[in-house]
């Protein structure tokens, strides 16, 4: 039998929301990253329209949301949990950043329920929420104004998360494909090319011809040619010979 | 003379947003992350009451906001702008995650104006505002569900240029210079007179002119030119249209 996939087993738990569109942008922000699990914990009005609205197309994490009356509640089950906090606390948790505590998490999130939990708009979570955590996660942010937005924080971490998996995107960053790249004898009669027009033009002194050269060089060599790019900057170059 | 704070040197550009709430939210997870430079390209309705009230207390990233009628207007003075795109796409420039994006914009920002571009809510940025970007910058997400809010894109792509800040105080102005590299304005010369003289070579038939300068655009801002490299090209460009 597979494990599940590690970000089934976080859970967004939101103590005491005051605006309901700060939930519907929560459910959002989780399901852009892979998250499902969203927890409400005496939330001031939900379901409401304007969390409807905020969720855009993540009406299912909306609608599978879990009321809970408490934070213990909501907590049942899981073995690890982190407060986030905007500011770290005098306190005897272990602190993490965004980074380093998402992959403590995910860590955990590979066997076992996890849960991330975030508290009001206006004060965050209580020093008795926090006690109910195992971990503090710190948002690194301005320290002259700190003031994220709970469905940002939420996005934030929940991206993070998502780049703890193996596999974060649904792509890997790219290069050029090697096989599209232009040969190594191919780029040398272009410049042996650009040379001849660069002299053609006036532009080239022959006698003096050395910067010119290594300039173009260097600034195709940067770029990586491509075959096709060749092929386009030879006809150009043809063409201009035509018409001198 | 102390270099920029790096993250001043970054400029977060909307273009044509729908949503004046998104405005708003968007100086709000600029400001957390300390970023203070918003441009506006054609905002629907700016400024907005909306606006001012997601802002939360970054009015001041607001009211500093400028207003540009064009991509090129908000883009003027940058050496390196990348396209914030959800969706990798064809003939498309090289490709970076958020995370690298961030450290790559970040490299360049220790000196020199850079810029982060984001489309509109509904269909992201269009293929020649993305030509006039050097890099694509992909936020890793579920590939069912890649939806982000553009304010939770913006928070991100913010977090991610703070993380890549060095640790504050360890901060020198020693690190190795990046090249001089060519503002937007000096290159989008470029671009317009390698046009001109490809069309009086007979080479580029201005009623199908689109792949052409798309394919050099590509080319070109791979290589990040430099101001140098820019001034050679162009001076090759003069020498051709004389000769022809």
């Amino acid at each position: 039998m597979n494990p599940p996939y590690p970000l089934d087993n976080v859970r967004v738990v939101l103590s005491h929301t005051s605006h309901p569109g700060n939930i519907g942008a929560t459910a959002r922000a989780m399901k852009t990253m892979g998250l499902r699990s969203l927890y409400l914990v005496n939330p001031k009005s939900f379901p409401d329209k304007e969390a409807e609205v905020r969720a855009a197309g993540a009406w299912d994490v909306l609608n599978n949301a879990r009321i809970c009356a408490t934070l213990e509640e909501a907590l049942s089950d899981t073995v690890l949990a982190a407060a986030i906090t905007a500011r770290p606390r005098d306190l005897s948790h272990q602190v993490f950043d965004a980074r380093l505590g998402a992959e403590e998490l995910m860590r955990h999130a590979r066997q076992y329920p996890v849960a991330l939990v975030f508290g009001t708009e206006m004060s965050g979570l209580t020093t008795m929420e926090v006690s109910k955590c195992h971990m503090v996660v710190h948002i690194p942010a301005d320290p002259d104004y700190s003031s994220l937005n709970l469905a940002s924080a939420v996005q934030i971490m929940a991206y993070e998360l998502r780049m703890a998996l193996p596999e974060p995107g649904s792509f890997s960053p790219t290069h050029p494909a090697v096989s599209m790249l232009a040969g190594f004898n191919e780029t040398e009669l272009l410049y042996r090319h650009l040379e001849r027009v660069a002299i053609s033009s006036g532009f080239l002194d022959p006698r003096e011809p050395k910067r010119f050269m290594q300039r173009m060089r260097r600034l195709f060599a940067r770029a990586r040619l491509e075959k096709e790019e060749v092929n386009v900057l030879r006809g150009l170059l043809n063409a201009l010979e035509k018409r001198m």
